[in-house]
Parts: C-alpha cells; structure tokens; sequence
C-alpha cells in the first residue's frame, strides 16, 4: 500500500528539477528492474505487486532499502506505460568521473542540444548496440534521466555513460590529444569517402537547428550520411538518430575490416 | 472564422476510421503546405491566418477548393502542434497502383506491424534520404498518415509511396522476380558480410516481437546489424528505424563503391 508521502516522491520525479535535486530517477518494468538489480545500480526504493515481489530472491529483496507492495491498481496509477508490467523501482543517479583518456580513447558522441527524448533515448540505446560507452550531452540536452529517454533506451542507460559537459571543453580535449573529430551535417562530406579514426568524436545537433555553426567550425571534420534521393525529393537531413547509426555502424564497419585484412595478412 | 461542420471534420481526420472513411487526412506547417501545392497534391481544403494566404500566389489560391482565413487563436485550437505555423490542409489520400516490377526493381523496405507513428514517420523519412521509392506495410502496421508519422517523416510521405500489402505476397513476388529478399533480425547474419543485392526487398518487423517467424522463413535470408557491444552489455537490438538507416545506407554505399570501381577500371 503506497503512502501519500511515496506518491508524492514518484510524482516529484516526474519533473526535471525533481530529479536534479534529489539526484533520483525513476525506471519502469520486470527487464530493466531486473537488470539494474543485477548491475548492481543503487535501487533507493521498489513498488511491485505481490506477485512480482514472490519472484524476487531474498537477497536481492534484501538489498533494497524500500520494498512496497502495491496492487496493479496502484501501479497502474503511478505508471507512465499503458501496461505496466508489475514493478518500478526509484534509482540513485550515479556520478561517472569524466576521463578524457577514457572517452577519447573509443568511438565517442558529442550531442549538441538533442531536445527529443525518443532521439536521445534511441542514441543511447544504438550507442550500447556498438559498444560505444560514452555520450558526451551539451547542458542544452533533455535529461538523459527523463522517462521517455530510459523507455527509449530500453535499458541503454546501464551501458553507457552520459556526461553533460559543454562540446567546447571537449574538443578543446579532442585537439590536444590529437583525436579527429568531426562535425555531422547532412551536406558534410560524404563519410564513405573519408578516412575516419577508430576513436574519433562525433559531433550531432539539435533536431531543427543542427549543429551550432561556431561548434562545427571546430570540429576537424564537417561530415555527412549522403543522401541517395532523386532530384527534387526535398528531404533536407536524417533523422538525428538514424544518423547516428549509420556512422556507428561505418566506423565499426571499418575497424573490423581492418582487423581481418591485418589477420589474413599475418596468415599469408 | 471557421464553421462547427469544419472543426468537425478537421476532428473526425484525427481518427483512423475518418480518415479511412473520407481517404483525406491533415498536414500542418508552412514547409509541407507549401511542398504539397508544389508537388500537386490534392488539397481539398486550407486552413491559414491572414499573412500566411497574402503570402501564396493567386494561382496557388485559385487551384484550392476551400481556402479559409482563421485566426491563429483558432488555429492553435485546431492544431496538434506546441507552436503551431501559420497554416493547415485537408490532403485527398492519393491511390497509387502497385506495379511490382517498379517496387522490386530497387531498394525496398517492408514492414511487418511496425506500430509506434514515431518510428514510422522516421522510416519513411529515411526511405526518402536514401532514395528508397516504395515501402511495403503490412496491414497492421500503424496508418501512414497519423499525424505523429507526418511529422515524423518530415514530408517523406510526398516522396515515398506507402503501399498496404501482405508481406507473404510480397516475398512470393520476389521469388517468383528471382528478387533476393532479407528478414532482418538482431542476430542474423552480419550485413557487412553478405553480398546484399542493390534492389533487394528487406523486411523489418514489429518494435517488440520482431517480425513472424513464419515470414522470416519465406525470405532468401537473415540479416543483421551486428552489435560491437562488450559481454554483458545486453542490448536485445537496435530501434527498427535505426537499423533500417543501416541497411539503406550499406547497400547504397555498396552500389556506388561498385560504380567508382567499375568508373575507374574502363579509365584505366
């Protein structure tokens, strides 16, 4: 049974400045209970039904500082999904320390102000697709904690790290350490014309303005996913997300190329 | 000043069933208004303030069976938009016959119940980037003209046509065309290894349960994006849209590499 206090904990975190002050966030569904149970992510506090909690071992109920049991009336209620699926659970935000030798060292994206939640949430969970393990997110960004970025993300945000830094400061780190980076725009240079680094940043903007144009300047690259539309099609850029894909899926395309050309090399 | 019978049936084409019922379906913002008189679609009826008819030709007035001057308080009121832009349309759905040669004569995508309107509305959007003429849609699929796919799709819908089929006919006129056909699943094959045919038909299926078992055994194969994604890091898949820029951005990047190649050997 869920006190009005509790209700009004859930609902505080529906709100941006809620989960900023507070510095919790809020997941729903068995999968992704389940697995941030097994990450060992902070779970402050849990409301399932009786059945979903009878599943549970004794030691992870142990874990958990609140366990709640609630009828599917309840979650229901409480439930942003149409059909919520017996759990929820209140999280401690985690603080990932920013090493720039880290994320530098690998594929990484920089998002310039992606308002979207479904695009963030969709870059997030392409970006755990290709073992990229960090995003770094202008302060302009939805909050990478927002509902419909964790539903988008279907989990994504247990694998990759979402720093909010200001894309200055990271390409300002980029040039020091003599990584590529490179500014996407859909009249960029053609990505399957360049040579791209193993471990370049990728540069992404907002979804109506794209990238800021003293950002891109900086960028050592401006690159593109052409466009094969015919003369007239009018379509004036991707989508931020599937965008983001196809340069994951290229530079790793490539990797594992050169990886197998290098080994039948070595074998001949 | 517009009439009830008009706001009644602005509403009425919010729904499935009316738009079905009259074959007209509403588009809203300056860009795609004026994209659609350009292409010379039918527009049965326009919605717009004051400055933005003074701003359109007498021609494009004239060819327009309903021009209505509203304010933008009503507009505002009528509109599905947070900031509405000067103007809407009533369409008249366009019936395009399906002439398979055409369809399986290129790149083209089927969609077995792809049902978020986000998802599809990006799909098309893609399709158009990538130069992608036809979709094929599974009548479960959602309807591709729910507002929130027209404004996923940016305006793709002018340049692609959605045509609504059994995928099971489809697959059997591939076969019978000798036209390869792919069932994309997270965990076929990699794209990247298989040679993959420039006017292949690929199948996508739906957000949460992929696509049928039994229609993936009617396709000439099984594909995927591969994942690059460390032990552990349990992502099930890529978002269906996602993975479908993936797809028609590799088997266009391989008929061009494919065309550099042949250029350059007849100059040598």
């Amino acid at each position: 049974m869920l006190s009005q206090r509790q209700r009004r904990e859930i609902a505080r975190l529906r709100e941006r400045k809620g989960r900023e002050d507070s510095r919790r966030f809020v997941v729903e569904g068995d999968k992704i209970v389940r697995e941030s149970l097994a990450d060992g992510w902070p779970v402050v506090a849990l409301y399932a039904t009786r059945a979903w909690l009878d599943a549970l071992t004794p030691e992870s109920r142990a874990a958990i500082p609140s366990c709640t049991e609630i009828s599917s009336q309840e979650l229901r209620s409480l439930s942003l999904q149409p059909t919520p699926q017996g759990v929820m659970a209140v999280l401690e935000c985690r603080i990932h320390p920013l090493n720039w030798n880290e994320v530098l060292g690998d594929l990484t994206l920089g998002l310039a102000e992606v308002q979207d939640p479904g695009n963030f949430g969709t870059l997030l969970r392409s970006a755990a697709w290709f073992g990229v393990r960090h995003i770094l997110a202008s302060p302009g960004c939805v909050d990478a904690t927002h509902p419909k970025v964790l539903q988008a993300s279907m989990g994504a945000f247990l694998r990759v790290r979402v720093h909010t830094v200001d894309l200055e400061t990271a390409l300002a780190e980029a040039r020091r350490r003599g990584v590529q980076s490179y500014a996407t725009e859909p009249r960029g240079t053609s990505l399957f014309d360049l040579p791209l680094a193993r471990n370049g940043l990728f540069l992404f903007g907002n979804e109506s303005r794209g990238l800021p144009v003293e950002l891109a300047r900086c960028a050592s690259q401006s690159v593109g996913v052409p466009s094969w539309s015919h003369a007239g099609y009018g379509i004036d850029s991707l989508n931020v997300a599937a965008a983001a894909a196809v340069v994951c899926a290229e530079v790793r395309r490539r990797a594992a190329a050169l990886r197998e050309n290098h080994g039948s090399q070595s074998v001949q």
